[in-house]
């Protein structure tokens, strides 16, 4: 079996870390593995596979013995870097926000458009981490009874802003135990015991970034731009695993028994629905797990062909690091690397 | 002026405190405050105006003497105790769920349906907190675009529970800052760190009943059975302030300019919504506050006739016992008791 020579770019963030971890739960056939990262932080060591991996610094000529590296650096390394190291002949699957919404970058999630793979040009966008677990509940849904539109809630951990997200939380959690007051800096109100509808920058039209990602890369993978999708996103004080409330309206009429039937054949999810028993999906209870959840499935009081779900996945592994290395699978799989 | 006798039945509980602190800073005429809980709390103080007074025990004949008596001390005591209370002359401002759909008892918001007080016999329910900042943000767009269609999903503070429900935060918080295994007692689940789709118990057609009262109670203030109302009631580790992210359509085309200015003018509202100054309403600063706080007021981008807004309010003070003195100060000026 051929083995690939993998980078990861941003080894020492949140989510470079959980593709270190995927790369070696999953077994991916890795030749040389080579963790990179900033400058400064050249020579400080990783471990993978039980084995001590120096960190080199990601710049132009770091990619040229790579088939394959995993952007997780931020948007302005992405911009900087993808393009370098796809011209170095290396297959660049990024997690950033920057090549999403190219017309010459594919935006894949294995479960819902993996034939988008086929004409990449050696960088391959990886999603939005609440567009991904959206989708992986909505594509099997969508192909049965066809999706007119989506209005989603989203409940969102501080582990989506990496590292700084969880430290600002723990630290307020820990300052209201010790009765200190707060300190806020990575967010622009205080997130302990609060909802903050405001993810990523605002836009023009009143929305956030992170909304219009969630409409704009809905249309994009499941190749309809009549998908009407109406976002709300929050974040609120939670570690790890996104959380949201989906309300779909289909051109054909689907039951919750239906649906639910259809959720539970489909590939990537687990269907957690048996609310008289207490069982529902719940962040705190996820973490670490790789399928996206679904539960309190049920039908829209509201429309007639309409339906409710509650959806959750942890967005470092299916938001992030493991629909990365799943990209690289397929690739592999379909012979595209 | 008139002077009146006023009994708060749970005053012991979070609901019954704010009633009375509420009475106190609205200098509500009162000429004798009668605090009154279960009869094991018999003799216990509170403090009401600077002076000292000796819980009763909430029982029959302990009405006879009152005027009005605002009830927060669950179902089962209100069930029992205010057709009690009513005979015994006392006109009930009940908090529970017990009266809420029971056609002979008006539920009532006072900047939504004031109207509805002139037929009451004594009993006059208070609507559950969810429903109450939800309807006093979309009323004064209902008089203007018909609202059609409601899809909510809250993000409601534990304090909803009551003292426990804060207690329970508070107690897993101080394990997590210590390193100690979390105890859950209170919800089914953990709810440090997590989201959870349960608030109340689950029905028939698998919506909680908090989700349901969202649902009947609009219906029955609005007088308008054909209005569909879709929720989502969501419990997150939030101490005191419920947020709503509504979605509605309506009848009428209505542009989020034209909303904020409405909204702007509309009685016991709060606008504010400046998100690119990070301004929108906020939990975490709202504790205590008097209006429903509105924000991300914008125009729904896949239908034609859509709004989004970001809803928060104090659900122990206008979601809770401020509504109901405000119920007790509209029943004055319309000379109802």
């Amino acid at each position: 079996m051929k083995k690939y020579r993998v980078g990861v770019v941003g080894a020492l963030g949140a989510v470079g870390a959980e593709m270190l971890k995927t790369l070696e739960q999953r077994d991916f056939p890795v030749e040389k593995i080579v963790p990179l990262d900033t400058a400064e932080n050249e020579g400080r060591e990783i471990v993978f596979r039980g084995e001590s991996v120096k960190v080199r610094t990601a710049r132009e000529g770091a990619f040229k013995d790579l088939d394959v590296a995993l952007f997780s650096a931020g948007e302005a390394a992405s911009l900087k870097l993808s393009p370098v190291a796809a011209a170095e002949g290396c297959v660049v699957i990024d997690n950033s926000n920057a090549f999403r919404m190219d017309p010459n970058v594919p935006l894949v999630i294995p479960e819902v458009n993996p034939e988008d793979l086929r004409w990449h040009r050696n960088i391959i966008a990886n999603p939005n981490c609440s567009t991904i677990q959206m989708l992986v509940a909505l594509k099997p849904l969508h192909d049965c009874f066809r999706i007119k539109r989506i209005v989603v809630s989203t409940y969102q951990a501080v582990s989506g802003t990496g590292l700084a997200g969880i430290a600002e939380l723990e630290g307020q959690i820990r300052a209201f135990a010790e009765k200190r007051p707060l300190e806020v800096s990575v967010y622009p109100h205080q997130i302990a015991f609060n909802a903050l509808p405001h993810i990523d920058i605002f836009l023009e039209n009143g929305y956030s970034r992170e909304e219009m990602k969630m409409v704009n890369e809905t249309r994009k993978m499941l190749h309809d731009d009549s998908i009407a999708v109406c976002p709300t996103a929050v974040r609120i004080p939670v570690m790890r695993c996104h959380s949201e409330a989906i309300n779909i309206q289909t051109e054909r009429h689907a039951s919750a028994a239906e649906a639910r039937q259809i959720l539970e054949k489909a590939p990537g999810i687990k269907v957690m629905d048996d609310p008289s028993a207490n069982l529902y999906p719940l962040a705190a209870e996820l973490i670490g797990t790789d399928d996206v959840y679904v539960g309190r499935i049920r039908e829209d009081i509201s429309i007639e062909n309409g339906l409710n779900m509650w959806v959750v996945a942890d967005n470092l592994r299916k938001g992030a690091a493991l629909n990365a290395v799943q990209i690289a699978e397929t690739l592999v799989k379909m012979g595209l690397i």
